[in-house]
């Protein structure tokens, strides 16, 4: 028995496309003492696999060349050596871009037992919503930007599947919630599906400058939850408010930081506004995702979290989903479904 | 009676010197019903000054042309036509460059009742270790760097008043104490009075970056107490540590932010090192600078806490004494002696 497998063949200068991946036929893996047999049910594209297939210095290891491509899946158990776990059970975790992986209890984050079955919420939702994005989006929101009723946040790729989940969020925390997207589509998903009380489309406008100030509209933001760097960083930060938060959460704007950038320079205005910047990594907090993916489920039931999902059929699709992403293509959360749940 | 005055006539680009105040004769203020009549005996020269002469956007208003200077001073009650105030008594608080001021309550910081009179300490201490300086320094440290034992932290201007108090409280939580600085002479001080474990003078080698290679030896900076900003700030980031603290105390390198410099793009260090960056303002917290002054106090009577003042006589000096500051030519706090106590 075969396990199809994406495997990484070049790194990319700037972001992944289709042709620095490629269809592998692997071995179907067996289940050593230990180990827990998953298949694969949905594997996921995200923004953050860019850093991941590069050789820069980042948070995790490059991925090697030849290797199936990292990847958060979800999937079922389909044999156990390990007393934690039991066939049937559903789990997600390190899996990778294939269809069935031989783990260790270290490679999985949670097991998932508010999606698929007779839960109102499908599986695919455990890797968006109540996975990397929306854990990311309660988590960085709340320990760094702590938003106050009253207060301003302004969110960069604001219809993204972070994005989405914060501007929410933030909403039900009684924040003016702000845009920045990349489309007229996106502005309108803002708007009608995700709360927000004004958004701009950063395209529409040769001056980036004039049209977030228009955003802001005579509110300085206490908020800025970054998920861009570059320019639209740049042309925030002069609206920032005293003791305005900075979520560094993304820097999708920046090709390369070899060489390094430049960027006006900050340090006056950390002093005079009182400004807290702070980098996000939601790998830190592992030991936090179920309790999250709890409060987060409790909200999608009760019909006050809006989450959108861009589903794409087949492993092979895996590397054209990644590209979409960079090339704004997609609409919510980009999944992968490769098997059924109970087939 | 006269009232002898340093006004500010002419606003400096670049820091300011001598040439843009002069020194004025205005009337003995009276004391009016809620006011207190303060004999100034030491005024101050900050580096700060810098910020409030400038009418660059900053945490305070710009001191008006013709105004008499703004300075924190220490003075003696010498009428009091409030409650809360006795004759005799000492205060702290924005006195300004001159003689005597009629002050409300809302000027004064505290009373100073630690020092004078049969205390060991000096008057003049209130203005630096116990006043802007030391209190900015512990409470930069503390709230912001957070430091751990162990852990190493480099100090910008590290003989300074602030820095020189910042490197021994934490060489006192268990750190390892790295300064850079600006002579010889003060890292001769920094290693041999401030308990810094090591210490460079950065004009002493054209290679910055090498310099501070060197003086890391190895270590990875876990806190950076950045009071320069520029292309020191520039050659230290690369070396701070996963999950380093920033505290922004100071931009003295930069001359002027108007046209706004540049400086290399952090966003993707904030991510993979998850740093945090806080700018700091000692007057944010004047609730807590009895009680710090009464900690910092109690370390030099144990003989715990070094300081040095630079001591100048007579009011005329003060413009020089700023002057110097920017011109490198002070060791320690820069404090200018108007007046005896109790004469």
């Amino acid at each position: 028995m075969s396990n199809q497998q994406i495997i990484l063949v070049r790194r990319p200068k700037g972001y992944p496309r289709a042709e620095h991946f490629a269809l592998s036929e692997g071995t179907m893996p067996t289940c050593k003492n230990g180990e827990v047999l998953i298949k694969n049910l949905f594997v996921s594209a995200d923004p953050a696999m860019r850093g991941w297939v590069s050789d820069e210095k980042n948070y995790l290891k490059p991925v090697g060349i030849n290797s199936v491509m990292r990847s958060i899946a979800v999937g079922e158990v389909i044999e156990s050596q390990h007393p934690d776990y039991s066939e049937g059970e559903l789990v997600t975790g390190w899996f990778g871009w294939q269809q069935y992986a031989a783990v260790t209890p270290d490679q999985i984050f949670r097991k998932v037992t508010e999606c698929g079955g007779s839960n109102l919420i499908p599986v695919s939702a455990s890797l968006g919503v109540l996975g990397l994005n929306g854990i990311t989006a309660y988590l960085a929101l709340n320990q760094i930007g702590q938003p106050k009723a009253g207060e301003t946040i302004l969110i960069s790729t604001a219809a993204g599947a972070v994005g989405s989940i914060a501007g929410q969020l933030a909403k039900q925390a009684g924040c003016r919630v702000l845009g920045i997207t990349g489309s007229d589509e996106k502005v309108a998903q803002c708007l009608s599906d995700f709360g927000y009380d004004a958004a701009i489309n950063y395209k529409q406008d040769g001056n980036l400058e004039r049209s977030i100030t228009e955003l802001c509209n005579g509110n300085s933001i206490d908020i800025f939850f970054d998920q861009t760097s570059g320019s639209i960083s740049d042309a925030v930060w002069p609206h920032m408010n005293l003791n305005g938060r900075i979520i560094q959460c993304g820097t999708s704007a920046i090709d390369s930081w070899s060489p390094k950038p430049q960027a006006p320079r900050r340090e006056r205005d950390f002093i005079t506004k009182r400004l807290l910047q702070q980098g996000f990594v939601v790998f830190d907090h592992m030991e936090k995702w179920p309790a999250v993916a709890e409060v987060l489920a409790a909200l999608i039931r009760q019909k006050q979290l809006q989450y959108k999902e861009h589903k794409y059929q087949g492993l092979n699709k895996a590397p054209t989903a990644l590209e979409n992403l960079y090339l704004g293509n997609n609409t919510g959360k980009s999944v992968i479904q490769i098997n059924h749940f109970n087939n």
